[in-house]
């Protein structure tokens, strides 16, 4: 009999089987489940075939993971790491080896979900709140956030919450400091552009308009000045104005608060707090700001709250995206914060504490004020005289030679202006650094003595600084920053903030619409390889061949997997994606002379994001209906679009619906847009259930988004990192973002800038380059089929118990399915939130809750999970139906049950006296795989208010847009 | 005033701060408890005078963890990777990337300790489970160890076991198999030639001698020859003689088992099943039998068991070493095994399960069947008719052209014989390589079509082998091997794995002599480095430039840290410097023509190690009595002395003693001992006491071997690997171990081979390095001084509640103290092992437990614990000691008490009816901060024999040596 070949043995496709959950014999058994004979007949009875794709995917073959792993590192040898003094808010640093290994590395950490549900979450949360503490103490302001997406995009939103807190206030001027860093500018351009208010750019201590809504100011200065902002805020909260301070952390260990200058608000960067630079990202944008603002400001807060015990446990607070998007008044789209990063620069804090902090300030501060008097003493004028880490050295018009010789010693300084150089200092800087940099300004033959110079420093004080601008206030007082300064007492920590959360590392996280998918290790292990991580955002392109190449690769891909034309790899959030992709179609009108276009329509059923993101580019939201089928309603499509006519501009739309089912009517849907001379916006939120067996790209689409931390295997990071690139047409092409300092090829700087960084969180896109290498055509394909057919089992099975809210016309739904729990409130009083916290007692994480639709769950298996996990989970569900049961039936009273009780913890269960109707088992083990692997809840349930409950992936629900 | 200087704002010293626990505060306290003003007060009144080392260490400062790293990695990068198809018992091969981050990466693996205590680890018990099963399977025997400490090993404990077994088999004669790896038949040999057995090399098939105990075949041979064994075994077995098969993990896939063709052992080693090559390891060997021989076996056993609630609960079972390590008998000193490795290993074998594996095998085999058709149509000639993954090539007088042409196509074959060539293919080995192993042969214009090879080959089936060799019986068939093939479900099987086991991240494990400090991240990171890992131990010397400066420099450490001249790195745990050490000793006296210097004088307070190496070099041991202080009796070491006289080789000797001890005595016992003639071993195992302070080289000892893994922070990896280098005064030198293949500078092979490898485990060797050059002189010393004041606080708090056994002569113990039990067990029935299972509700290891005294607990907090940690343990001992009293006075009865009943388990807490008198708070959360952080056992009490519970370290107590 003859053997398999050598080609078959070789297991190129290796990675495939590891991906994917279901082995052969589990699909078999699926496919029986559903009674169909193969999944193509599954896929048949799925996908319509009006979009149903028949060609293959244009990529590659798969490759295994050693052999992705060594393509992927030959691409990034190709970049070259120069000792970079660029700075304008990106700095090497170190990241903690405990911390890089335990959390960057940990998939207890990096494959944890944003922390919905408090109760299995109170590790990251405790992360988060320390976070929070650090950007308070050091801000000097009342309250902060859990961070944004980068600095830039806070300033952003720093802006729209001056506008919104200054009521009275009814001028459109935003004052900008021109020292500010140039890529913040942009966003706020770009932001200010399409939200209609005028920017201002100029010196603020001359500049100042009499009449302004609110003003930025960079501290210290992106080239270096530090001055007193007392008198420039008190100015513009005479003209009733609010004023943002965009700060940067390191500077603040040394220098006086900007919260005890008045600031309102200010912003920055956690990068330089042990966050690799990356090529411009991931990091945490912060967000700090006065009490009084807290029902406005953006993004997360964490609180400390208490549980049904009483007992203290945190929660995500004021979740204040419910309250200030609104119809007319959306002003920001965030879904998402950095979770992992942010919590990686409080562990940061904690492991040196205030002392170790100020100790690598005041490191930084004598390099440069050894490198300022050198320059001096040698006759270079420095155009500061106040500075802290950075320094601006006019060259008397020998700039391009100090450049090259820099070069020549892999040195990267920053050009300033026509004929000055910028230095900055920062944590892995060196005397040597220095020495370097000097004989780059000076020519090797300068003669100073540095030691002699560092003496004299040292016994005078600090250089660049008057005594006024010194920091007084202490920082960091809580004993969190002072308990674990070693190595063995932060290991213990984290394990023990770890051990505290459920993760994909214990069990299926089945959330609709959010994709739980396996990352795989081969995927992340090159995200901190040092050739991508310790790359500077603005380094001179020759230095990142690698990350080009891996960029254009990418950008093929993804658009061979969403049969689009072109890639912007900018947005660094789904939100950022569907911003950037109305940007897009608004400056496209604007080249066509349509600016009439104003109108954003949007089915009932899209996500919460799509309205907020057509309010940022100023669209005005008309809500599309839906049959009772979760389709979008074509008749009253129809009548939209007549009533609107040449006004409209695009429509949203999420494909397979957010309803889990792929509609039939998608093309005539996207016909009837495309005849109305609107844009189709494909939300790409859902193209796990697309990819290889249908291209919105070919179907109608125009442009989506694509969330790489769903469908394209980025982990969640427990709330952040994520990546929102948009794909797009041919003809939207030329309207991509660009960037001011570095460009972006092909694009224009007059199409705005989305992100601070020209390509966005660029050291995680080797996660998804892996996954769609490892993949190959055959991969990304079966993922899609097996993601279907994990989804419609999971369905199936449950509705044995459950009733399902929509199928597909055959009975089938796509990727995700929901289960309607009304019925059973209405006969029992167990409301979806009893479930929901129910299932942590069988150590799941619940579904995605009340989204698309009040009183459902929205579950999404994944292609990753093996049929046993989905039989878990199922069985889950069905003691569940039998508890509701009970309840109903009488035999549970309404206030006594698992339920309502739901979760339980350890605490409850070591209780000496067992106070409920049911065993303790029942109680905490209801199942019989629970005896061999229990994850206790943290905490019982948290007191949430209403609101809070019916959260949706953060964005509130379609209808509260509806009139 | 005066600012820091740069060079202290530089901090290269941080590292010292994050190793060692307490901060200078929590250092004040615990001085004031101890009523001395600072810490050199302390020392002083600690460490004797006598020995006192005035001068600073000779070592380099402190550098930083950034500054090391870039150190290593420089060094790291003089090694260069080739292309290896060398062969003899190393194979490259791939990590899987969920195992390597999740196991080989993760602390929650690498930091715990060896599984004495099987309620806290279950975890890695059912990994070693997994591992025997795998090898029980593969090689087709009824039984199999937990793993040995390389394969050369394996084979000489085999022919010790072989020589028991064969009880009526007078012979001495030991026959082996000449086509042996080198590596093995060396290591034989040296074990043999202290043994006193005869050694035949020869071709099985012609020279087995007519009067033999046993026989060692290896499976396939070095060079690749198969053969079928049964006839030769039937051979050994009719001379009364047992066989021994070195069998290849891989090939067993593919071949006929050993165990059916009548072997009585097969040994071997696992690194092809997913270890680094690591230039010679840590690898596991293992070790499988007939059950007739259980109670004869070397190693660990891991069995499944019982629990108090009669519950399966796994523990290491039939404790072998007890039963054959006898006064005169002692035929193994092995105290440890490889579990990282071995647990690796089978996690290996669980992801590929049985299918996987066959394709692996067959590729490997594919590519061999490819290369030897294409050589043979080309007329080279083979020397084996039959082969699996090995060829040897005759070459016709060209081989140093071929082996160069492979050179520069950096690749390595092997050079066999005067005139043929061997080359292994591996898992990593793919069509390329074959096509340039071709060129080398054949050069580039062979013109051989490999694809065309390969489907004839892949028509006519495997080529190297007859089907009477291929293997017909099913391995892996139990479900671990069948489950966890995605990678999802892979790391959610060693998470929950992980979450049964305490290790370091969790708590302190506070083992006296067993050293469980800081294994630090920064240390342990290079020891995945490819550099490091991927290199084959006996590529050709120039390829290895990184490591061999790294030995060098090591080296020099060590040696400075211990007052010696020369380090030897080979042996590869404690146990086999031990044994280097005394063969050292030998070939010196007989080089010296003292052969008749036969006696190994050994206190009453060693190590059970310490004679059982005295008996593998037949010396006789000679027990030395101690006094009441746990000191050596000096009169009764004169005694002895002078009824031996020049028999005397040597005094074995720990220091500080193993009763937690600075004998005043120590330089006058020396020097007796060298008065009579003899050498001084100075045994490492507290060494930790003495770096800095005092310097066994300078206070008498001749030769000490080092635990790597205990004082110099390599990890304890649940029960290996560890190293045991040994240094020697500059008269031993001459005589350290050498090695048949690569030598070993200034060695000779006539002083015989320890290891299998010539640097024993080097790929861990980076750990130590990393540890001294961060520590630098400074840190040494002060980790000395820290774990002294950490040690002495505990045993001062300790005292108010316990009786101490020993202190020196101003009250103060050293690194270490014993806590004598006996009086409240007297009063209570609460034995020591109560007590030891009683800390696990209070999240502790328990320390060790009657060694060196039986009734003692002996406590080693190292100087990584911060006073915290040390309070809680205190706190807990003294909540213990009033539940000891509260069963003294009757409140609890002897039958139902927490100590009696401990571990307590979740099932119990869980319990609908709690029987006990005590609550079930009591009972699991004795203590406060349990309610913040609780690790549950997953088991209760184990079922142990009392000779299991006496167990220390794996070695016997010296008791059983005296007459």
């Amino acid at each position: 009999m003859t053997q398999p070949s050598l080609q078959q043995l070789e297991q190129h496709d290796a990675f495939i089987h590891r991906h994917i959950g279901p082995d052969k014999a589990q699909v078999e058994a699926m496919l029986t489940r559903l009674g169909v004979s193969s999944v193509d007949e599954l896929i048949e009875k799925t996908v319509p075939a009006a979009i149903r794709k028949n060609d293959a995917l244009d990529l590659a073959d798969a490759v295994n993971e050693e052999e992705a792993l060594a393509e992927l590192k030959s691409l990034a040898a190709q970049n070259t790491i120069y000792r970079t003094f660029i700075g304008m808010g990106y700095h090497d640093t170190i990241t903690p080896n405990v911390i890089l290994r335990n959390v960057l590395e940990n998939p207890g950490w990096y494959t944890a979900y944003t922390p919905y549900q408090p109760e299995i979450a109170q590790g990251r949360l405790e992360g988060l709140l320390n976070f929070q503490q650090m950007i308070m103490d050091l801000t000097g302001m009342e309250l902060a956030n859990a961070s944004m997406l980068d600095e830039a995009t806070a300033a952003a939103e720093a802006m729209a919450m001056c506008k919104r807190q200054a009521k009275r206030n009814k001028s459109g001027v935003f004052f900008v400091d021109a020292d500010s860093h140039p890529q913040t500018i942009a966003v706020v351009k770009t932001r200010a552009e399409h939200f209609g208010f005028e920017i201002v750019v100029g010196d603020p201590e001359k500049d100042l308009p009499a009449e302004l809504f609110g003003a930025l100011l960079q501290y210290p200065g992106s080239t270096g000045a530090v001055r007193d902002l007392t008198d420039i805020i008190d100015r513009v909260h005479e003209a009733k104005g609010l004023v943002t301070v965009a700060a940067d952390l390191m500077s603040l260990v040394a220098l006086k608060a900007p919260g005890e200058m008045g600031a309102d608000v200010v912003i920055g960067c956690n990068q330089r707090f042990g966050i690799p630079m990356g090529y411009g990202g991931p990091h945490a944008g912060f967000f700090a700001f006065r009490e009084a603002y807290k029902r406005s400001a953006p993004g997360r807060i964490i609180g400390v709250s208490v549980d049904s015990k009483g007992r203290r446990a945190l929660r995500m607070a004021m979740q204040t995206r419910e309250q200030h998007i609104r119809r007319e008044k959306a002003n920001s789209n965030i879904c998402t914060s950095q979770v992992l990063l942010a919590v990686m620069s409080a562990f940061y804090a904690c492991y040196h504490g205030p002392d170790g902090l100020r100790t690598i300030a005041a490191r930084i501060q004598r390099l440069a004020d050894i490198l300022a008097t050198g320059l001096q003493k040698k006759g270079l004028a420095l155009t500061h005289d106040n500075w802290f880490d950075t320094l601006t050295v006019a060259t008397a018009g020998k700039r391009d030679e100090i450049y090259q010789r820099a070069l020549d010693a892999e040195i990267n300084l920053r050009k300033v202006g026509d004929d000055a150089l910028g230095v900055s200092l920062h944590e892995t800087a060196s005397l040597q650094d220095v020495s370097d940099i000097l004989d780059s300004f000076l020519g090797a033959a300068h003669g100073l003595d540095l030691a002699a110079l560092d003496s004299e420093i040292a016994a005078k004080g600090p250089q660049g600084l008057p005594k006024s601008l010194l920091r007084e206030s202490e920082f960091l007082t809580h004993p969190v920053f002072n308990s674990y300064h070693s190595e063995t007492e932060m290991l213990r920590y984290l394990k023990t903030l770890e051990s505290k959360d459920i993760a994909l590392n214990h069990s299926m996280i089945p959330l609709g619409s959010c994709t739980m998918k396996l990352n795989a290790t081969a995927e992340m292990i090159p995200v901190t390889w040092p050739e991508f991580g310790k790359l500077h955002p603005f380094a001179p392109a020759d230095q990142a061949r690698g990350y080009t190449e891996m960029f254009e690769q990418l950008q093929r891909m993804l658009a061979a997997c969403t049969g689009y034309d072109a890639v912007s790899l900018q947005p660094n959030a789904g939100s950022q994606g569907e911003y950037a992709g109305l940007v897009a179609i608004k400056k496209y009108f604007e080249a066509r002379g349509e600016t009439q276009r104003d109108i954003c329509l949007i089915p009932a059923s899209a996500h919460g994001t799509n309205p907020a993101s057509a309010m940022m580019v100023s669209m005005k939201v008309v809500v599309v209906a839906c049959d009772k089928s979760g389709n979008v309603d074509t008749d009253d499509l129809k009548a939209k679009i007549e009533e609107h006519g040449d006004r409209i501009a695009a429509l949203m739309v999420t494909y397979p619906s957010t309803h889990g089912v792929f509609e039939e009517g998608i093309r005539e849907i996207c016909d009837l847009v495309h005849d109305a001379g609107g844009q189709v916006y494909i939300d790409g939120a859902n193209m796990n259930a697309l990819i290889g067996v249908a291209a919105p790209g070919q179907f109608g689409g125009d442009v989506s988004h694509l969330n790489l931390h769903k469908t394209f295997c980025i982990p969640h990071g427990g709330g952040g990192p994520g990546m929102g690139p948009i794909a797009v047409g041919e003809h939207l092409k030329p309207y991509l973002a660009g960037h001011p300092v570095t460009g972006v090829p092909e694009t224009d700087t007059a199409n705005g800038t989305i992100s601070a960084a020209p390509w966005g969180s660029a050291s995680i896109l080797p996660i998804s380059w892996m996954y769609i290498r490892m993949m190959g055509r055959q991969g990304m394909k079966k993922a899609t089929e097996m993601a279907i057919l994990n989804a419609n089992y999971v369905a199936r099975c449950l509705s044995e118990d459950y009733s399902l809210l929509y199928t597909g016309s055959d009975g089938f739904i796509a990727h995700e399915c929901l289960v309607d729990l009304r019925p059973l409130k209405e006969a029992s009083g167990i409301t979806e939130e009893d479930i929901a916290k129910r299932l942590m007692d069988f150590g799941f994480h619940a579904p995605t809750m009340s989204f698309p639709v009040a009183g459902t769950l929205m579950i999404e298996p994944t292609e990753s999970e093996s049929k046993e996990e989905l039989d878990r989970f199922i069985e889950a569900m069905a003691i569940i139906r039998k508890e509701v049961e009970d309840v109903a039936g009488g035999r549970y009273s309404v206030e006594d049950n698992p339920l309502h009780n739901a979760p339980h913890t350890l605490e409850d269960v070591m209780a000496e006296q067992w106070p409920h109707s049911y065993s303790r088992d029942v109680a905490a083990r209801p199942a019989a795989w629970l005896k061999e692997h229990k994850v206790w809840p943290a905490s019982n349930r948290v007191d949430n208010v209403y609101g809070d409950r019916n959260l949706i992936c953060s964005c509130p629900p379609i209808e509260s847009y509806m009139e």
